[in-house]
């Protein structure tokens, strides 16, 4: 408050007539436009979006516009002289503007002393006699002449740019260069009738594009999607019920599976000590910078400081070597659900890396190499079908190479996905073949059938919550989210268009509807809320991805049939009330069909056979993972990483900090399905003899 | 080692011969028998069992008997001269005697320079030539003479004390004076024929009886039955299958139930900031000293502190203000499953009191007081399905008064028990109206239906591992854990008794009849292990609790029958093939019936109803609860709960510190099942005109 009696000071010296509202803290763009209907922050045109941007070279910009512009980035980019900007991490709102997100304004210029922050204005917004901003925080709205703010800006020694995009509507012929189109998606929404009030009918379509601006379309669709809440301790996410019940599915297929294979629950502590942790030197050299400490109980020092798991095993195995004493043990099959906690340092992105997260770890004992071997591929087999039947993800399955390994481990076999839109890979889940490496360091031993000591071979197995994000970065376009029927909280929404006088019977029917969906097994929900228009709902339930919507008005009830919309292609069809129930069921399989089909054909476009070094980067920048003979060494594996980054590097690109990823290729595995090799093939790289194919590809 | 070497050492510098054995390390005695056999540990009556026991007092003792003596403890402590001996905490082995547990023998005398314990000897171990005793460490063992055992203890200060039991049979008539049985239970197994290797057919039976040593009991049912394994921090348990599987059918039934009432699942981070922690005062001040801190990842200390969740009412209420702005938005009903952390510093029990703990915990937001508190009392009910219709567990449902409630919220209801062995009443559930306590602090607001702001009405519920804790504590008994129907892992053990030649026959029969009762929905097992006699699998089923054993041999197979025992009260039945379906769905029902119909005999049976203060310590003095007319003051409540303790201590009695509950009568409830309450009826203690009935009882 302090700050804000420092602004306030500043504007009264500065002899700048101001009036200040107080109103709930906003967010959103769709809170401003409560909160303006509320306190009278009228006119409309003085109301205000800040936009925080950060360019590739890491020079910060704040843009002012008005509330209901639409930005292209490049354009904006371009207009602001800094190459591809994008919305700036909330470190840089608290270190520069020293404001929480959602309290930008130009007011911050006044924090800003060491001059980190280029402030911008839309021109349009130039003629306006009220502008509303937040005074540095976003529970009041203060008013100010555009004149002002500009005495302002430059009082505080910030002078603003003054943009002028009046010429942009014709700088391009394509669609993207189309800088703003007030409500776009609004117009075209239906409008419902005989509703009271209807003034929270826009719904903010998604402004990042998935082609353009990944990282913060993906932020959009996870949060738009009511998937993901932000929280305050960076990397740590909320899972909202849309995308915990993904889990859900997710568990209960999966579970049910490991079960079959004789596997059983169990829990084990959280913490570990840090001897146990570090019984296992590789694993411990994996692992140890990113374990979280506990250090203190209350007020109290914790005599031995004790670890958060970021994995089981040093936890798990001493239990194990307690256990197991015989053969007849053996196999010892266990699996726990639980969250874990690795404390990286690279960018974290909700579901795809972060620091607490949620997973299943099986970890099993045998009297046999191949009787591990086999249940090694088992599992993987099963995260294939969870990617694959579930998710609707097309995976490749196969083993890390040595360098790429489990930590610790004997061989890793890996289910690896690509994401088309960052022409990247990432890993999927992996089933680990530990050896006996384990059982040596933990020494578990038992006794077998001839009454002589043996180690067991030992698995351990994992699939985490970032199914979730991959399924979307996959799956999700423009709109919003694109959920596959077999995982969607919600399968078929309903839909009613009322018109005045209608509400009453036709939300009956639809009730009668939703309850013989219900009643044949599919997911389905109503929407019958009074207060949106039916438009508004078609984007909302767009926006969270269900498969199907079905619309139900006055004159479908008259012709005994509803109308059907599928929201992967949008295609519509009225269908006759009488099938209603085997066509949704027909039609969810169908969906589901070509969800993994798209997926799978895109993949193969993406996946480019590879011969030499010099077609290896250029497969890469085509955005394709190459698939390559290879020595299978590892100097010449760190060679191709190396040397991918290099080449990228000097051609002016620079890592994209935002996204977590890097200009170096990796091997994401050496895939079980493997095409002819001819003897005297050569490794792409060193030209020595290869020894098998290879993929590869720029990672998560 | 360095020890072991000195021990070493010190035997040789006396001139003292002893041959060393290299071992698998032994944990039980069953693993003591099995080292035996394989490294020809003779003759048996050399072998050794070592006690660490701490008297009342505080003193410490390690005894020295046979492997097979059976002792009581009671007669042991008579022997010793201390009174009260019990089994002494892990901690004392490592710091008095510097052993690991398993390791103790009187050779760890070596290590107590400081003298604190006093080491003593069976009379009837003197006569031996060589005793086998682990040189500090349970993978060796060394022979060593009884007469140069006496010689080594004095040479290192500490004679020790023989204790003589020979005259014990005669010293009292009830069955606990008989000191030693040995294998009581074994000699009663029938010995299976036609086995190869019998020798592992000893079972030890639960050596602490439930009404003499019930700490001890309790240890040792959850580990002999396979529910629990220790860990290396305390506080911290493994809950293996057989304990995890009843947490799994608990939550099976609970969240299907709490999904009916339109409660989602969902998954908030496990950390939390101090800031948020701290936002509620009387709740930070009801949890902080019980808080874990995270303060660094990897070698960096972290910038700002994290908490690890003990509930998390700060974790999501910053996100519920977010999320609520419109009365459209109320019901939020979420709940997650997931683990919290209390570091509490009382003694731990598995199950009943961790550091660590699994639990559900609802959190929901409701427009008006009266759809929060009919939420409350929902959830409660199902708190009472789960201890009634699940774990045959009677519970009282009713309100804490203000001194119990929890920190911060309105009103606490709760689901409390009582385990009639300890006399003591626990609190197994509680669901808590918050009020709009947490909503002003958090600043959550709504807009109602006239457009005016709004503080939901909260209310959050929370149901914990414990729930297993509670059921072994009421139904298990002195051959170990005895469970209900319907969360039994398995509810019925299929043992072929084999003969000659039969065992292909009759155990293929059996799987046969094993596929029937699966195929029927039985949770069925089979034990066709041929290193175990039948005798030992009945044990080994009776300690693991399973409803009902099938015995199969061939003469049952010749009369198509099948002999079944109900663990319940050994009662035992023959039944014809061609009715064993349908009479085990019968039965397992019957023996849930009975199992809750028992239990709450016995709890009406200690709830003494009492009018004045001076028939308040008696009745808890006679192991029941307490039903008082109270005026219900604050004031009035601290006064009983001090003067019940004095009145206790100044009996005699000390607090006992393993067992972790108090000689301090507290409330339990008011009950919600009020008796009449005649106007002008005196509060039993302050004489003051009573409000209500009150539940009191001592705790855990």
């Amino acid at each position: 408050m302090e700050k804000q009696e420092m602004l306030f000071a500043k504007l009264k010296e500065l002899g700048i007539p101001t009036v200040t509202k107080e109103h709930k803290q906003c967010f959103t763009a769709e809170d401003v436009e409560s909160v303006a209907e509320e306190c009278g922050l009228q006119p409309a045109s003085g109301r205000c979006k800040n936009m925080f941007l950060k360019s590739k070279k890491g020079d910060l910009f704040c843009f002012t516009t008005q509330s209901a512009s639409k930005i292209d980035m490049k354009l904006l980019s371009k207009k602001l002289g800094a190459p591809e900007c994008r919305f700036a991490g909330d470190e840089y709102l608290a270190s520069v503007l020293q404001v929480i997100k959602g309290s930008v304004t130009p007011f911050a210029a006044i924090n800003d002393t060491e001059n980190k922050c280029t402030f911008a204005i839309d021109k349009d917004l130039m003629k306006e006699q009220t502008l509303w901003l937040h005074p540095l925080h976003n529970d009041k709205s203060t008013s100010i002449s555009a004149d002002n703010l500009v005495k302002f800006l430059e009082a505080v020694g910030h002078p603003p740019k003054i943009l002028d995009f009046s010429d942009a509507e014709a700088s391009s012929s394509d669609a993207a260069a189309k800088p703003k189109q007030a409500g776009g998606a609004d117009k075209k929404a239906a409008k419902g009738e005989g509703q009271k009030d209807v003034q929270k009918e826009t719904l903010l379509s998604i402004t990042a594009k998935k082609e353009e601006d990944f990282a913060n379309w993906y932020s959009e669709v996870i949060t738009r999607s009511d998937m993901i809440d932000y929280y305050d301790i960076s990397g740590c996410y909320i899972l909202k019920p849309w995308s915990f019940s993904i889990w859900e599915q997710i568990q209960t297929f999966l579970d049910g599976e490991i079960k079959k294979l004789g596997v059983q629950g169990c829990y084990f502590p959280m913490f570990v000590s840090q001897k146990a942790l570090e019984a296992e030197k590789d694993h411990i050299e994996g692992f140890s910078p990113e374990v979280a400490w506990v250090t203190k109980s209350g007020q109290s020092e914790l005599e031995n400081p004790i670890a958060v798991r970021p994995t089981s095993e040093t936890i798990m195995y001493p239990a194990f070597a307690k256990w197991i004493r015989s053969h007849r043990d053996l196999p010892l099959k266990l699996n726990q659900w639980c969250n874990v906690v690795r404390w990286e340092f690279k960018n974290p992105t909700p579901f795809i890396r972060t620091r607490e997260f949620l997973w299943q770890e099986g970890h099993t004992a045998h009297s046999s190499l191949e009787s591990a071997a086999t249940e090694v591929l088992d599992i993987l087999d099963l995260y294939r079908r969870v990617y694959e039947e579930l998710l609707a993800v097309p995976v490749v399955k196969g083993k890390k190479t040595e360098t790429e390994k489990f930590a610790g481990g004997f061989y890793t076999t890996t289910v690896e996905a690509f994401i088309p839109a960052t022409a990247r890979g990432i890993q999927g889940a992996t089933s680990h073949n530990l050896g006996q490496n384990f059982g040596k360091m933990f020494k578990i031993e038992y006794e077998d059938e001839k009454g002589s000591k043996q180690i067991p071979w030992q698995n351990s197995w994992g699939m985490t919550t970032r199914t979730i994000g991959v399924m979307v970065m996959i799956h999700a376009d423009n709109q919003g989210l694109v959920l596959p029927p077999r995982v969607a909280p919600v399968q078929v929404i309903v839909i009613p268009v009322v018109y005045k006088d209608s509400a009453a019977e036709l939300n009956s029917k639809a009730e009668e509807l939703v309850e013989s969906l219900r009643a044949a097994g599919i997911r389905v929900d109503i929407d019958t809320r009074s207060n949106y228009t039916a438009g508004w709902k078609y984007n909302h339930w767009e926006q969270k991805g269900v498969p199907i919507r079905l619309e139900l008005g006055p004159k479908d009830l008259e012709k005994k049939q509803v109308r059907m919309v599928r929201r992967l292609d949008n295609s519509k069809e009225d269908v006759p009330l009488s099938v209603i129930v085997p066509k949704l069921k027909l039609e969810l399989e169908l969906i589901q069909h070509k969800m993994l089909q798209r997926a799978k054909d895109e993949h193969s476009t993406r996946t480019r056979t590879v011969m030499k070094w010099e077609e290896f980067v250029p497969a890469l920048d085509a955005g394709c993972m190459a698939l390559t003979p290879f020595c299978d060494e590892a100097e010449w594996e760190e060679t191709a990483k190396k040397r991918s980054k290099e080449e990228k590097l000097s051609a002016g690109e620079t890592e994209d900090e935002r996204t977590a990823v890097s200009a170096a290729a990796k091997t994401l595995c050496i895939p079980f399905d493997q095409p002819d090799l001819p003897a005297g093939t050569p490794c792409f790289i060193s030209g020595k003899p290869a020894k098998c194919w290879v993929l590869w590809g720029r990672t998560y």
